[in-house]
């Protein structure tokens, strides 16, 4: 049986069963990230992610573009969890006739995106390889209680997001199937994958809060986001408000698509999606406010275990579709 | 002008240049691991080390010791500090094709290794790549000033190595140039390449002994360590014993090779190399017989920086040479 056969979640189970489980980890094992308690109530947050040129670089990226991805992708995983990266380290691959311009192009990238989080880029490695391999680490330090959990949903809960959707699977089409776009909405649409923003700040302010119950990046896409936290919560969806980005809707109109499949079934968005107590749901507003991030309320936590979105009176299931690495063409 | 053209030290130094470094580090950056401060006396201890499947997987070996490899590299680096580890994750690139079996023999490699040296796999990601690409992470935490340096070497300190050398360059000569060698001294050889160790406890006693003034693992081959110690501390060695393993010497007179140029010039050896204090040498002794290791002095720190070595009443220099990942063949 071949990976592509079980996909990356069938994968992903497998790989969980052969290790044995370190005891008192403060997060459950292969989540987000991964913590290990310092003893003294602090926890180190740790997380490595892998960016593969041939299959997430898309056409139009630069190398210093591709290099500050990495960083985000591992950023973005300490976000959802309410943690402050503060180092970075990268192993490199890299083919043989690599010019030293290109890797000077990486690691700009790679200090760029540290940097930009007041993080520091502090060690890594450089191997042959048969394409451009950018393998990511980041380390924060936190307030073990701190930790935003995905297993904390309660229904009643106000499902929450701190961004829009739909604007990485509008460049995807774009950059894989020739869609077009009038010039300025495609620099936007192209925007969100060259250089996305990892959600630190606003995941920083939302632990401090104390109001969240539950959170996840959307990395994988909303859709699948919402199913992981429903499996981890053990609980289900009712969304009232897809959160559409205005780019992504005036692409959609433009080539007849759904604009709500667009927000979806996207991903690489590192946006946080969360559930907030509804008592407390002004202070989690209050606090994003503070970051200059508008908090939008998309739904609500049922005890029911589906999700479910409203369309023309018609209630439509939200799929557990999205990107896989290996089942992907 | 491509990396091949520059090697791999060369790129190394271009890198550097490009980052600002963290304040307060308690270790230089780009050293054997990267330390970040706890501010309560602790450090945090970090290694990323990656291994390419088409250039670092020899004939014959499995991928469980693939993965076990991928362990000792990083756990290596740590033990040259003193440092225990205690937890490793890996970012695994697969082409798809790649069978469960084979994922589950890598994760069985993985957890072998991290328990055998006590530490527990935390997690990873899995991304499709053109190549298995086993990009490994260790972490461990340490008393500040316990760790092991590189650059406290002083003139009339004894150099010292946890064990022999040869063995390592004796197996890749029979595995890539097709040299022979009986049934059981070729399983011997290859042993040291399929199955390394690490040398953890022989750093950590080391390192609590308070004799050693520096310390690297050997994973470049004996001859490279040396010089980048003789950098680090601004000195040179005169060897007068060079560690030949007895295994690498019975090779050598069958092949009619030099057993010195064997044990200098191989590499992925693991063994600590490492500088003590004249007046503690009976302390490093008594440290390491205790873990069951048998410290052999080697030769002893000059002044003069070069490193020499004596053979029929003939000083010959220790050439800067061994393994280069972009510059060998």
């Amino acid at each position: 049986v071949s990976i592509s056969e079980i996909g990356e979640r069938g994968l992903i189970e497998k790989i969980m069963n052969q290790f044995s489980v370190m005891p008192g980890m403060p997060v459950p094992f292969w989540d987000d990230i991964s913590a290990v308690s310092l003893g003294d109530g602090r926890a180190v947050i740790l997380k490595t992610d892998m960016l593969v040129w041939m299959t997430d670089v898309p056409k139009g990226m630069t190398y210093e573009q591709a290099a500050r991805k990495c960083v985000i992708m591992n950023f973005s995983d300490l976000a959802c969890k309410g943690v402050q990266p503060q180092a970075f380290l990268a192993a490199i691959g890299l083919p043989k006739v690599t010019t030293v311009d290109t890797v000077e192009e990486i690691c700009k990238g790679f200090e760029k995106g540290v940097r930009e989080y007041d993080a520091y880029m502090i060690g890594g490695d450089t191997n042959e390889a048969c394409d451009i391999i950018l393998s990511g680490m980041a380390y924060g330090l936190v307030d073990e209680r701190r930790i935003l959990k995905r297993g904390g949903a309660r229904p009643g809960d106000i499902l929450c997001t701190t961004g829009f959707f739909g604007e990485t699977s509008a460049a995807f089409k774009i950059l894989l199937d020739d869609f077009e776009a009038s010039r300025g909405l495609r620099d936007l649409l192209l925007k969100s994958v060259y250089i996305p923003r990892a959600k630190v700040k606003e995941g920083m302010v939302l632990s401090k809060s104390g109001a969240v119950t539950s959170c996840i990046d959307s990395s994988d896409g909303l859709a699948i986001s919402l199913h992981d936290l429903c499996r981890s919560s053990n609980i289900g969806f009712k969304l009232n408000n897809i959160p559409v980005s205005e780019n992504a809707e005036k692409f959609a109109t433009k080539h007849e698509l759904d604009p709500k499949k667009l927000a979806l079934y996207g991903g690489e968005e590192y946006e946080l999606v969360f559930t907030v107590k509804l008592s407390m749901i002004q202070e989690a507003k209050k606090a994003l406010s503070e970051v200059g991030c508008k908090l939008l309320e998309i739904g609500v936590v049922q005890k029911e275990k589906r999700i479910t979105y409203v369309e023309d009176t018609v209630e439509k299931p939200v799929k557990l579709f999205g990107w896989d690495h290996f089942q992907s063409n």
